[in-house]
């Protein structure tokens, strides 16, 4: 006999399968098309079992900071992809990804819902150390994928450095030496003409 | 100044940006399309973090087993994708995987290439308990997706339900439950002709 819970999670399981159709704004780096959301999730991830050592605060739980990446973005399989500088869209931004949040994570057995609401919303907050630090991964890799891309997004009306170094602000406070390396990113993707001053 | 350190970890996570390029077999549920091992790596961290109460050995260490999960196929990103079923390919799977890894892995500063290269051989040999379970689930998840779409990559010439099983073995012995799950899938799989018996 497969238990009720069993078949909850399997449920789930299968539900976040759509995470992989949910395009981001970003290209891949070899392939020039565009990111989804399951490997943006594993790339951070894999950031994070590899960078932790410029977190600021000591002993950070590397463990929770890739738990709550992988699972940053299941709320887009409902609310969808908000692109970071969309102004307009972000306004409901916050109410449309709760919703998504307790449709998605309620289909999961009730301490594994609660778990993973934990997680999210602990991330979404951005104020322990470890979501400090998860924050600071996602607003970074898309960075890194722009300078590996000709600027892809970066040539967009309105997208210049301040904004996006703006963006990136976590970092400077919480993994400064990060913020070092993401300024000299910065810095070069002007001189190379593919972000505008 | 960015620390030679600090190079090394960013080459290598822009060089394994191509693992979201490398395909499998198995396509996704809504889109129909081929999962790349991106995708399916990180399908698989999310299932550790919601199936691990099934491994019959006690106390297993999650974390590890998502660090496993993250980095099993990053070797494939030199060495390809080698189809579980083709066994031409399999032949000097071995050998072309071990290149691979030494190649890539050590692309890090030494102790987190030698973290990595561990990660993944414990992985391969399939012994400690967290190899077992990191195992089943990248046997699982592709059945669960054969599942959703038709039975897709079992249309294939040879491929028949006892293969399919003899494939998830290892799930029998070390999550039982999961086994039982495995073989109500297969059994509901012949029953609606999208695998041959």
């Amino acid at each position: 006999m497969i238990s009720e819970r069993m078949e909850k999670q399997m449920d789930f399981i299968v539900t976040i399968d759509a995470l992989k159709d949910i395009y981001r704004q970003s290209i891949t780096i070899a392939n020039k098309r565009n990111e989804n959301d399951a490997e943006h999730s594993w790339h951070l991830a894999v950031m994070a079992m590899l960078l932790s050592e410029y977190a600021e605060e000591p002993d950070i739980d590397v463990f929770k900071v890739i738990k709550m990446v992988l699972i940053h973005d299941l709320v887009e399989i409902y609310a969808g992809d908000t692109y970071c500088y969309d102004e307009k869209a972000n306004e409901d931004k916050e109410e449309r990804e709760q919703e998504a949040a307790d449709r998605l994570f309620n289909m999961l057995p009730e301490d594994q819902a609660k778990g993973m609401l934990a997680l999210w919303r602990e991330f979404e907050e951005m104020e322990t150390k470890e979501a400090a630090f998860a924050a600071t991964l996602d607003r970074f890799q898309p960075l890194l994928l722009n300078y590996n891309t000709d600027g892809h997004t970066w040539q967009r009306p309105g997208i210049v450095s301040a904004k996006v170094l703006k963006r990136t602000e976590i970092a400077k406070k919480k993994v400064p030496q990060l913020y070092e390396y993401i300024e000299r990113l910065i810095q070069r993707s002007i001189e190379r003409g593919i972000l505008k001053p």
